[in-house]
């Protein structure tokens, strides 16, 4: 019954391997169907060499599995969250690519240095706040969500304007209009953060102009965007 | 009419994913054929992977476009001001490869480090200075080269003897007598913006010897060069 | 006799090169079968291009060569001593990964700075301190076994919790439940050694959370785990 | 008459992009036959993926071309100085490897500072002091090898205890008894560059300890070495 949407994210899941953002299994895609009101998402655990479509999981919108025999991957909660959220959204992806870890580990917002990042994000990735003792204690992987939701809030984001953020001392969340797009970005994330790091080492205080943000951004996804060839 | 030339951008095209330089579709090779007036060009936003002969559009060079139905690259303006201002280049890479960028965006020049560098590029890499506001919201790929040609001229650079050029808070251009000779400084480039980010740590002030820099830079560009085989 | 046990330490030896953490001949894989008493070992300074089972050595646990014509490894001393007083690991691992044996050679821990280090390891990476003139002259691989069992001693560290430690000027030992799993865990201590370099150039004194740490291992290592499936 | 050797030198520059050393045709090897007085050395600016046992250059100890009918590699002075210098080596390699180009542009020794270090390297990796303008117009090449010879004079190093040195402002040059082992001693440098330049990162002052060093490189390569198979 949900065939096509698993077949989807099964794809989804074995992009991430070959853009060399995972070590073993850790990372996980999903999407949504808003119509059916549905998610399938990527077995907790499971190595990318043996999954077929028959592991991933279909939930609903209160996490309660509807198809499917697998445990769905233990962040779950965070992905339904997003997804209740951030309404725009249509996929989203998890994974400990390492210079975006890094950067959540190391606390710190992952500053627009360059145009590579304004063609994609529009303004600084957020790094999310720690969490208390209790969250992490009690439903950690929903308050991991809450917690993005919050920091976009909090500093007025857009979420399709802003397709990723980092958890501090985690790894990085990325989304877009569907799990390929969120793959996309989660690769544009991974590459922006390697030279963010080493643009840092060279020059410590440089931040891209905003006018060249706006220029970059705008052109590829503003109301005149003239990059690319035009939609039929 | 154009199809040796279609082909020959095609496949320089095709070599920036081989040699690494390139993330998705950020990069563009073009070419010019100066006795005919036209500049074959990689269409905007295409994928590498199904790019194919017909794909590639033949403008000339008032940027009006003589075959092909897709758009050309955003940055064409740039790449036109490029050819009509260095009348000695032939063809034109951009790219956003990591290394390069990472030093475009921290907004400094490449320096003279060692006799890699000198093999191909008689002194710094230049970064061009920061575009005004104006600069970036009218005819922003237009200026991109204006500004390249500035810095060169403010300079007193020649640039057969510097094929590329860092923009500010943006990512390299390089070029070459045809599309491959600016590929394959487009790859020299990225190597030794490399080795120019990790020397600079070890050694915050080294430059080379400029006897050194005009040794290696002659003894293959020279008048009396005797790197390589006679050409015949 | 052991085919079954030499069949698995090749294969799990083949898997250094093929996750990158080796260059030439450095590193070695052996497993312990605790029942009969022996243990199978790569030989010294064989290729891993040629290597065959009937090159894998089988010792006792004072070292001695029950089946094999070739030297063990000359790391051999060590591995035994781990063996010898961490009861229940059932494999060990020797490389000269790259990003691991930085920290070596710095001589300090590899600190414990995002889940992707708990997710694996409860707490720091321990370095151990240097031997004296007399440990490294006499019994020297032994000795790098012994410092490693102090360094655990002194620390009351849980060799299970803590699959992995580096020796101060040298190189990583991991270890696990068998050979594979040791592998997999010298394959996790190169990518956090990895990411950690580049968390301390962003942010010299960040640490992960205490409540972090403990959630991502509790996780997936306690008793109430929820990371993966059940197991049958 | 040269084929075997011609073949041999053909092979180990083959293997100078298999190890990821060269970027185009930065590299060369040689091999000396020193009972015949000739040594064989790649063509000059020969691209590896058309090159054939034909275009290796044969020449005699005072550069005379022997046999073939391609200029022999310019930096054919510097191997041959080496040879004349160093009479217990018989390959060379030359790269621009990008780390230790690196410790060659910071003009900086390339520290001992592990056991992986040790295993080849019986001390610093020599950076030679600049050259002098002179020295660079006249016999630029010969003055490479005099510098690398004088630094071994001067410091009264045993170029077979280590085979390899480094020029300030370029790049290194390693050696070994055969064209092969040279080939073999360039990975093993370009490793170790790779691990000091992190590991003075981490910590600026560390040193691996004499004794450490001296057993590493003893028990490899000393009268009473153990390390790999007892050669028959």
């Amino acid at each position: 019954m949900y065939n096509e949407l698993k077949r989807r994210v099964l794809e989804a899941n074995l992009q991430l391997p070959s853009y060399g953002l995972v070590t073993f299994t850790w990372g996980n895609v999903s999407e949504i169907d808003r119509e059916r009101g549905v998610i399938a998402i990527k077995p907790s655990g499971v190595s990318y060499e043996t999954m077929s479509v028959d592991d991933i999981v279909v939930i609903d919108l209160d996490g309660n599995i509807i198809e499917g025999s697998l445990n769905p991957s233990s962040d779950t909660p965070t992905h339904v969250e997003l997804y209740r959220a951030f309404d725009t959204i249509g996929g989203i992806v998890h994974t400990h690519s390492r210079n975006a870890t890094i950067w959540a580990q190391a606390g710190l917002d992952i500053p627009a240095l360059g145009t590579t990042h304004a063609d994609y994000f529009y303004g600084d990735i957020p790094c999310t706040r720690q969490l208390s003792a209790d969250e992490i204690q009690h439903d950690y992987e929903l308050n991991t969500g809450k917690v993005i939701v919050e920091e976009f809030g909090k500093r007025q984001l857009d979420p399709t304007a802003l397709p990723s953020a980092i958890i501090s001392g985690h790894a990085p969340f990325s989304w877009g209009k569907d799990a390929f797009d969120a793959v996309h970005n989660a690769v544009v994330l991974e590459e922006i953060a390697a030279m963010a790091t080493s643009t840092r080492i060279l020059n410590a205080s440089i931040r891209i102009q905003d006018e060249l943000l706006d220029k970059h951004y705008n052109r590829k996804h503003g109301k005149d965007a003239y990059y690319g060839q035009k939609k039929g």
